[in-house]
């Protein structure tokens, strides 16, 4: 398996005296990035650039998010396909995986495609119904109650536990917790999608789907593709603690999720769905 | 034109008192997020979630950086389609590029596939040969020098110029830059990739690549993707002010770039390419 954190060679050059740049010539270390292309039955379906590790809950993930499989149940096998690089070692670099018997598999350009229409037109409203048909949970009859204390605090839980953040300074990360506040599992990695679908993936292999009184909780911004992934898999409430976007917010609006922004204990916004927290305006 | 920013109704909450949260219901200022498909004489390329304006700088930035032309001459002309949304308004959100007599289009499905091997093997070499081969700019040959501490106050500039970002929080931005710390165009876009193809796309636009002795500068990290499309504009030196990934310290070291991270005066480190800012460990 790939490593998650590389050694390079820097200089660190501070500038404070004007006269003199002082610089301080050693190894830095760096979040690994590495494509992973993903196969249905050996047809190429996609390449992600993602950090190297549980690449089998990014590929169950992944073709979860995306409605190109209903359910776990509806992948036979995953394995790593036995390519080399120029070293002769291993890459594990692609996952191909087999179908349960039955399973139609997807159009070779399914995948990123799925909100292109046909016709001439394309609009964040034919985004978000594409989505909500898409979608086999109803997270807006999904009534448990989260208490805005307990959500709070969960960007200080997911930042104690970034492990590799701590080495780098860059990845992002995602985290699925209970309405109690315990978190179940993060996932770290250079693309913010491929975090929630290494976190989705996980769920969905450990039989858990859908994510009923669930919160999952990214340390970055609250995008239209990741609130798109939280409803594939029935989870109610998405806390981001930066920005959500416009379509992100209508997004959860229609689907009756809770999406709440800024994260900072003790301050939040909420966007969406606000009965949830309790929060009658 | 679409609109950057929108109002949405928003809860804001604050728990500083645990006995009596308080919650201020009040509109909040978002950064618009929406589907842009590009199409090629009128076969769907590719579709991107971005922040509406400089669509047509956004398609062109696109397509060279991927490889798919070679100049904006190649670009015959650019329409948006006339495609409506539900309101009978149009969406202005598919972008229709129509190539120079001569000029082959890309295949349906070249865009964002472009590192996938019809081998087994996939690894973060290939991806590097496949970007260093596609390049028709040789930056290693740009010796043109950067003092380090013009490229230190880079970010402040660019911070100073994100109009968008003061009202949401929620944008990335690119920033071209001269060797003398001159700001020649600011984007901002929920996508990082967007926000850096329309800066491109202007360039190519206004006739100036290759970017020889320019710095591009952005507001995040440095990812094997915004590397590559800086290599593809012929810009020699790529600032971030967050962390670089692996693989793009990778390709910029293989491609003779100035990689620099974590900008933020009077720091930075440099991750390759140390000659160009007069650096010499």
């Amino acid at each position: 398996m790939g490593r998650v954190t590389h050694r390079t060679p820097a200089h660190h050059v501070d500038l404070s005296d004007p006269a003199a740049p002082r610089i301080a010539s050693r190894p830095d270390t760096v979040a690994v990035e590495e494509p992973l292309e993903i196969r249905v039955g050996g047809v190429s379906l996609a390449v992600t650039m993602r950090t190297p590790g549980d690449d089998f809950d990014l590929a169950i993930g992944f073709l979860l998010t995306e409605g190109l499989i209903g359910a776990a149940e509806d992948v036979r096998s995953l394995m790593h396909c036995q390519d080399e690089g120029e070293d002769g070692l291993p890459t594990y670099n692609v996952v191909d995986v087999t179908l349960a018997p039955g399973v139609t598999p997807p159009a070779a350009n399914a995948a990123r495609q799925s909100y292109i229409t046909s016709s001439c037109g394309i609009c964040g409203k034919a985004s978000i119904e594409a989505i909500t048909t898409k979608s086999r949970y109803a997270v807006a009859r999904d009534r448990a109650p989260v208490d805005p204390r307990v959500l709070a605090a969960m960007p200080t839980t997911l930042r104690a536990h970034q492990k590799v953040f701590d080495r780098t300074g860059g990845l992002h990360a995602a985290g699925l917790f209970t309405a109690e506040g315990e978190l179940l599992v993060l996932r770290e990695d250079v693309g913010r999608h491929n975090a929630v679908d290494k976190v989705i993936g996980w769920a969905a292999r450990e039989d858990r789907l859908p994510l009923t009184g669930h919160v999952l909780c990214v340390s970055g911004r609250a995008s239209f593709e990741l609130t798109q992934k939280a409803l594939m898999a029935g989870i109610p409430t998405l806390a981001a603690v930066s920005a959500p976007s416009s379509l992100a917010v209508d997004l959860a609006t229609e689907a009756g999720m809770t999406l709440v922004g800024f994260v900072r204990d003790p301050k939040l916004t909420v966007y969406s769905g606000p009965d949830r927290l309790g929060i009658r305006p």
